[in-house]
């Protein structure tokens, strides 16, 4: 079995290829209890859920088992498939014969309502059957079939089971016959197809799949859908240089842009996908790796504007930037792009789920008074198996391979087998990261002994270094790779130190919500203030600029590391009743307290009030 | 002739009295000409626009003269009654031939298109008339019937012209009919209508139109519209505490509840009232006066949730703040509501039309980076006519009577004759106001002598000083109207004097968006730093706090004082391509520079640039 997540492994142009992620075994205490709570808890309850709001019956009712009429929103299908991915890819790490029975099933439901020409979309079918491919723009047709694809091929990898895929080369190559070179133009207004026809041409090796992903990129800017930049519709692909409109659709976009390149090598796109990752890094991310700043439109906003109370920061928007940067990673080996997919996987992505592993949050403010909770479901419900099937593939993103050696990505205590072309090598991690920032990593060549460790140094530290049998390494730069190159033998040990503690961030100047406002981060993970911690107000706190301490909790949500440090406490009351006031006259006496931070990703699991990420600090 | 607007003259439970708006003659060199320029270039261009975009064709298309479709949105209707109000009012300040010739002709327009039954609305016609009072909480239609309302007694009051009058009382007593207590329950999603029913009973004496407004009032919270705290629905008007949901409706339905307070005296509404004003004030208000802090529905945010650039911020909110201080003021005579009305009016609501009187915001941001300018009109056009009508209807606010006395409530050179009980008083108010808060008020009392003179002491003066005939008097307060009686003579003189020097503001630390930032006030204006007046950045900029001087600056933007002080500029460039890094690491080496600033009210009649209320200001 080969179940990997984006299969570069014969693409031209990519840097780096992919290692299964049956080859790694997770020992740690942050992500493998997250997979066991993934197959035990969400991936169950999430199966409920689809049944009980009608999003199985809508299968059974295309397949003329049941009647009915439709229920939910048009774009409902695409949450059973990813679903379906998350389960297949969770399986793929541990065997559970509860969940395989219940992705069998749904599987065959799935199976039984697609038409004879191939077209499979419950919404459009009896009464709706003749508003297919008509509203290319709103409907979400191409987009639900991009996620059939995508679950089609997790399964196909993890369970060698085949039946999504039939479908799924069924449904491809009816879209092929309608909206391929011969066909009529079209494009969706909700991107999502381009990355899945690729992988699905990845898995069958028909490159008609990946014509028609790259003639879809090709496609817009034609106006086809309304030429706004809303749908990233208003200028061809190669030629932007800003992201903008819906976060999820434009993140989505730049993954299947990221897929074609790396199939096709196709200059102009590297160099828009460059200039599109800048736009986003630079000047339009969240420091949690979230992105989207507007409520109106799910949309990513002007440069700079990043609200934190009102922050979007939809959960799938993170997600997205987790898929986007995994691909830019394997197209270039270029460790920028595994600090942003660290930093979005870590902090804007997992907050999007409960501790307890069955509620989930859609929106995800960096600030609030305690009115913004985890729910267990939604009505638009993209959220939930989106979470659920990054956490489930996020064992397969901490190795890739390249050419001749091996490249690790993300750091977490594991046991991994990686095949090389002559040979294998069996490596173990040991670590409590993402708590402690040191690394041991046993090396056991198997069958050759001479290739290259690419061991990322985040660029989140100050300073790292790196010894192998104790020898110290010279040029290790926080931001890069580092490759060490020697004749392996059993028993080497790579040890990396990577400078932790926790430090205060502040935000260009131009991000008008956060002055003098600071953010704590410490390793990859980025913390806030949560009442729960603090005697007094947490948004009435300033940070005193100094040290900063860490304890580590292990009873507390699950085991995380708290922050503390100095802060002068503003009591607010003293406002009673005023908004505005001439400067200096609302005299408030400061008492020094201390402060405690939690990590982002675990607010809200407790009793509900004030949260805040970007705090302010004396100056 | 009394042309006043809210005609309080009879209502039982209001302190105050209206002044004609036709007794008070401006000299002022702010606000006179701002109505020539209304006289001159806002009506004639809104009525070519009205023209062009179909607004009059609807009118003719449902009196069977032209035919083709209605055009538009549902509320059309009302953008040609705000403007039939608006020049109905500048008319009565001063004739114009071309302008009533216009009037008089869409006046007769709309009366060609009433039904025989009584029922107005041009959308509701032909294909679209079966949809009649259908749905009341999206489609508007007693909304549009208020403005009709309101337009046809400025009409009245102002021209004797009773056509519109009469259209309007046959078509209120349809809705009585409907609607009343003997018909169905039912009120409109959109308030106005209340406010406007309150006006048509003053103006005519039929007490079922107050008992209808009184009714709508009463009526909200029982779910007949949603029951949604969006529209104020949730609960019992007399019940609320908190403003939700869409700015202009609940501003506009404050409106209404109060004018049913001045002749009903309900002491539960004047209670409700009033938390919702402290709510307002004390919490969801722009330092500017303006209202609503999302573009998502247009709505008034969660307390102390007041972005600058995402600012929503219309300029109907603003007018409709002023209009509900107005009739607050007019309840009560207490001065904190001419505060908060002479705030909105100079600063938020002003701020919606350009200098030139033909350019108009409906979005007012409290800072930019130059993409935000004034349009000549927009599809949904309710912020033009509304502050057009707002700029006819100032004159009558500057006075108010009480059951012996006078009301200064604001400032601008005039001359006027106040008709009281027994006799008339003349009196002429000499001052550069808002420019300087010198106000010189000469009195001349004809047919009486003994009378009080309420002065309004504005509450944005730190110290006051009243002097009549050269004698100070004591206890004169910032926020309160001080009692001036005496027997007067001709030559009599009141001389104030308001400590106006230029003052920093800063807000409740929870307005998480002004950390570190000061406002600029001087007098009842609000400043801002705009681009082109300043060498660097403007958001680059931080105040220096210490001295701020004025300057007087007759060739810039129609006359403004300038406020200058010290700044520091920092260059947000030395981040280039960086969003977040850790604290202090980007060194910029400050500069000193001088920073001028100008009235908020007049930003955006230059070149694009960025403007910036909420100065960052060092510490």
């Amino acid at each position: 079995m080969r179940t990997v997540v984006v299969d570069s492994s014969r693409s031209a142009y990519a840097k780096l290829k992919p290692v299964p992620l049956d080859d790694v075994r997770l020992q740690d205490s942050f992500w493998a209890p997250r997979i066991q709570t993934l197959l035990k808890v969400t991936i169950p309850t999430q199966y409920r859920l689809l049944e009980e709001t009608g999003r199985l019956d809508n299968f059974r009712r295309a397949a003329g088992k049941v009647s009915g009429p439709f229920r939910g929103l048009v774009f409902n299908d695409s949450d059973v498939y990813k679903w379906i991915e998350a389960a297949s890819y969770a399986l793929a790490y541990e065997y559970d014969s509860h969940v395989e029975r219940m992705v069998d099933q749904v599987a065959e439901e799935v199976a039984a309502a697609q038409d004879e020409d191939g077209y499979l979309n419950t919404y459009f079918t009896f009464e709706k059957r003749n508003e297919r491919w008509k509203n290319l723009r709103d409907l979400h047709e191409m987009y639900c079939a991009g996620h059939l694809f995508q679950a089609a091929v997790a399964r196909h990898r993890a369970q060698g089971k085949r039946d999504l895929l039939d479908v799924s080369l069924r449904f491809a190559d009816h879209i092929y016959k309608v909206f391929g070179p011969e066909g009529r133009e079209g494009v969706d207004g909700h991107p999502e197809v381009e990355m899945a026809l690729v992988e699905l041409y990845r898995e069958v090796g028909r490159r008609e799949y990946l014509e028609l992903a790259h003639l879809l990129i090709e496609r817009r800017g034609r106006g086809l859908i309304g030429g706004s930049p809303y749908h990233l519709d208003h200028l061809p692909f190669k030629r932007l240089s800003e992201l903008t409109g819906h976060a999820v659709r434009a993140l989505y976009l730049c993954c299947g842009a990221t897929d074609v390149y790396m199939e096709t090598g196709d200059p102009e796109l590297r160099e828009a996908l460059e200039r599109l990752w800048r736009d986003l890094v630079e000047r339009k991310m969240y420091v949690t790796g979230g992105v989207g700043s507007r409520y109106e439109g799910e949309a990513i906003g002007e440069a700079y504007e990043l609200p934190n109370e009102r922050a979007y920061a939809e959960t799938c928007a993170a997600v997205a930037n987790v898929m986007w940067n995994w691909r830019m990673l394997l197209a270039t080996g270029e460790a920028r792009f595994a600090d942003v997919m660290e930093l979005a996987l870590y902090n804007g992505a997992l907050a999007g789920i409960s501790l307890s592993g069955d509620r989930y949050f859609y929106v995800n403010p960096l600030a609030d008074r305690g009115g913004h909770r985890r729910q267990t479901w939604f009505e638009c419900a993209c959220c939930p198996p989106n979470i659920a099937r990054l956490i489930a593939y996020t064992p397969a993103m901490i190795y890739a391979k390249s050419v001749d050696g091996i490249y690790l990505n993300l750091y977490a205590a594991n046991k991994a087998r990686i095949e090389l072309e002559d040979g294998s090598v069996y490596l173990e991690q040991r670590t409590v990261y993402p708590w402690e920032g040191v690394v041991e990593v046993k090396v056991k060549p198997e069958g050759l002994d001479e290739f290259p460790l690419f061991l990322r140094i985040p660029g989140w530290t100050r300073k790292a270094r790196v010894e192998v049998n104790g020898r110290g390494l010279e040029h290790v730069n926080p931001g890069s790779y580092v490759k060490v190159e020697r004749r392996w033998r059993e028993g080497d040990v790579v040890r990396l130190v990577f400078e932790m503690g926790p430090l205060l961030l502040e935000a260009h100047p131009h991000v008008t919500y956060n002055t003098c406002r600071v953010a704590i981060r410490h390793g990859p993970l980025i913390y806030c203030l949560e009442q729960p911690d603090n005697v007094y107000d947490v948004w009435d706190l300033a940070i005193v600029p100094g040290q900063l301490d860490v304890e580590w909790r292990p009873d507390l949500l699950g085991g995380v590391n708290v922050v503390k440090g100095a802060a002068l406490y503003f009591d607010s009351s003293k406002w009673a009743g005023r908004l505005y006031a001439p400067a200096g006259s609302v005299e408030v006496t400061p008492r020094e307290v201390e402060f405690k931070a939690i990590p982002y990703y675990s607010w809200a699991n407790r009793e509900p009030g004030p949260m805040i990420v970007w705090v302010k600090r004396t100056q």
